[in-house]
């Protein structure tokens, strides 16, 4: 098997190209392991001679060509501006997060006009794509009505990777991520970053920077329920998924403050202690354009699993991040 | 006021620019009428001096930023590659009516860094967005899960306009229009048409091909419904709307038999024998991906207004396409 990874520099793609790369890997025998990112991503540990790296822009003309010339057999999809930034920044958000992943499409669409070829395209979603007002119940079936630009890039692509399935072009499978908690690293831009800071950072001793209330309630999933997403996305039989290609992935929904007494009951006062309340009404803005529990039961269904307590988030990260010492 | 339309030769551009170019135009003073389509659009009667028409092609390179150069306040945007030209021609559907509609914002866009400009754009969508298959309830709140490349690209465009609505770079609203019922003129390649031609050619003494069953159920509007939909949508003051920019419009569900009941009793059995029955997998198909009938509450609420018989639907066509006489 042939595997891309675009978007393997990123927190998730590098999981995701350790777990591939790893002796065992969950997707059977990889003849070959691309990775591929706006800077030439990090090989994984346990690397192995059939894996390459490569830094490309999809926004450079002919670069998804060149990347799909060698007929992946499934394509990690991960590469993208976040929230944040593509709300500042209009024209990068619109041209990596839409015209980037359409190129990429429309690259697989070309080398099946030359010769039969239909890959795997596992998509990385958000659960952006949906904004207030909410209905009682949120599911896949809802209007996706983004209030974010990063939103509505993705709730286009979710309509591209569906209209390419329809005709058998590709594959596709589109994953509507929860916020991915605790992230591990430094902070990036994106608007939902301080749900991880604020557990991250005191965790290492740091302060961190709670921009909103205790009681905003939000959706998690922890990087290595995301990872698990995105491994078995890859191998299931998506016939049965019918033409709408993306689900909302399960998640857990906590608020600000269970985050906070998870914290507590992990770390003591001290640590939480370290996070210090700095209101900004633009993230304050972004965040209550976003749910604050979704109906996973398609994804459930499908076998898609992740956290049902902040505690075992937190103990995820200790596990994966700390070398299990919190 | 200035006014643009585009797409001002198709069946309701045409009607569209007649109703603004008339004495009473119900837009008010009108200082410049603009028509634009692939082709020249022909002079509405009543024609006045502020009218102009031009042929423009939307995918060309600086065609969009030279119509919004002289910044009209209102534009009308019909323009668009039919259903099943959409389905057959891939790379035409997506280039005239995605990038299409895409070069028209972002020339709204561009014109505004320049020196604030933020028209009302009055956007065809289309009741295609959604796909089977559909809720007890099909409303403004469920997902758009399109099943032919016309929907999608229809699905993006209102994602696109309601984005650049929210930032306030265009005023922007979407009509998700039922089928026009009793299309005049002769068949084009929409999927739908038949709809309209069982009924017109017949009321001329002419035969018509029916290519699926009787049971048939479908959603409609007459052609002087939508036209009042447009020019109630471009004075409309929308921001009591949301960002969900894009609306179904009024119509009537109704099916393939009580067309022909309304035709029997207007016009006799002989009319109704002019009616061939012809079997056509792939407009069966289509036809089997679009929804019965819908909830139109948001735009009923809004003062949005369509037929409730086939009765009104054939008078309307008696009284504006055969001069009263049927």
């Amino acid at each position: 098997m042939h595997v891309l990874i675009i978007g393997a520099d990123g927190m998730l793609g590098r999981k995701l190209a350790a777990a591939l790369a790893a002796p065992a890997s969950p997707l059977g025998a990889i003849d070959r392991l691309k990775l591929v990112d706006i800077a030439s991503p990090p090989a994984p540990a346990g690397l192995s001679a059939v894996t390459a790296s490569e830094a490309v822009d999809l926004s450079t003309k002919g670069a998804t060509e060149m990347l799909i010339a060698t007929r992946p057999d499934v394509i990690f999809h991960l590469a993208a501006v976040v929230s944040g930034e593509a709300e500042v920044d209009f024209d990068k958000g619109y041209r990596v997060n839409l015209d980037g992943t359409r190129a990429l499409f429309e690259a697989i669409r070309h080398e099946g006009l030359e010769r039969p070829y239909r890959p795997r395209v596992v998509f990385a979603s958000s659960a952006a794509v949906f904004g207030a007002p909410f209905p009682e119940r949120l599911d896949d079936d809802c209007a996706t009505a983004p209030l974010t630009s990063y939103g509505t890039q993705k709730a286009i692509c979710e309509l591209l990777l569906a209209d390419y399935s329809r005709r058998r072009i590709l594959d596709g499978i589109g994953l509507r991520l929860p916020t991915i908690c605790i992230r591990p690293g430094t902070p990036n831009r994106a608007a939902s970053g301080f749900f991880s800071n604020i557990l991250r950072e005191p965790l290492a001793g740091q302060e961190a920077v709670l921009p909103v209330a205790d009681d905003v309630r939000h959706w998690f999933a922890s990087p290595r329920a995301a990872v698990g997403f995105f491994l078995h996305a890859a191998t299931l039989d998506l016939e049965t998924v019918g033409h709408r290609r993306s689900l909302i992935m399960p998640g857990l929904s906590a608020t600000v403050g269970d985050e906070i007494e998870a914290l507590r009951r992990l770390s003591g006062e001290a640590a939480v202690r370290l996070i210090r309340r700095e209101p900004d009404p633009l993230i304050e803005r972004i965040v209550s354009g976003w749910a604050e529990r979704f109906d996973a039961g398609r994804a459930l269904a499908l076998g898609f699993t992740a956290e049902a307590t902040f505690d075992e988030i937190l103990r995820v990260h200790v596990e994966d991040e700390l070398g299990g010492r919190a």
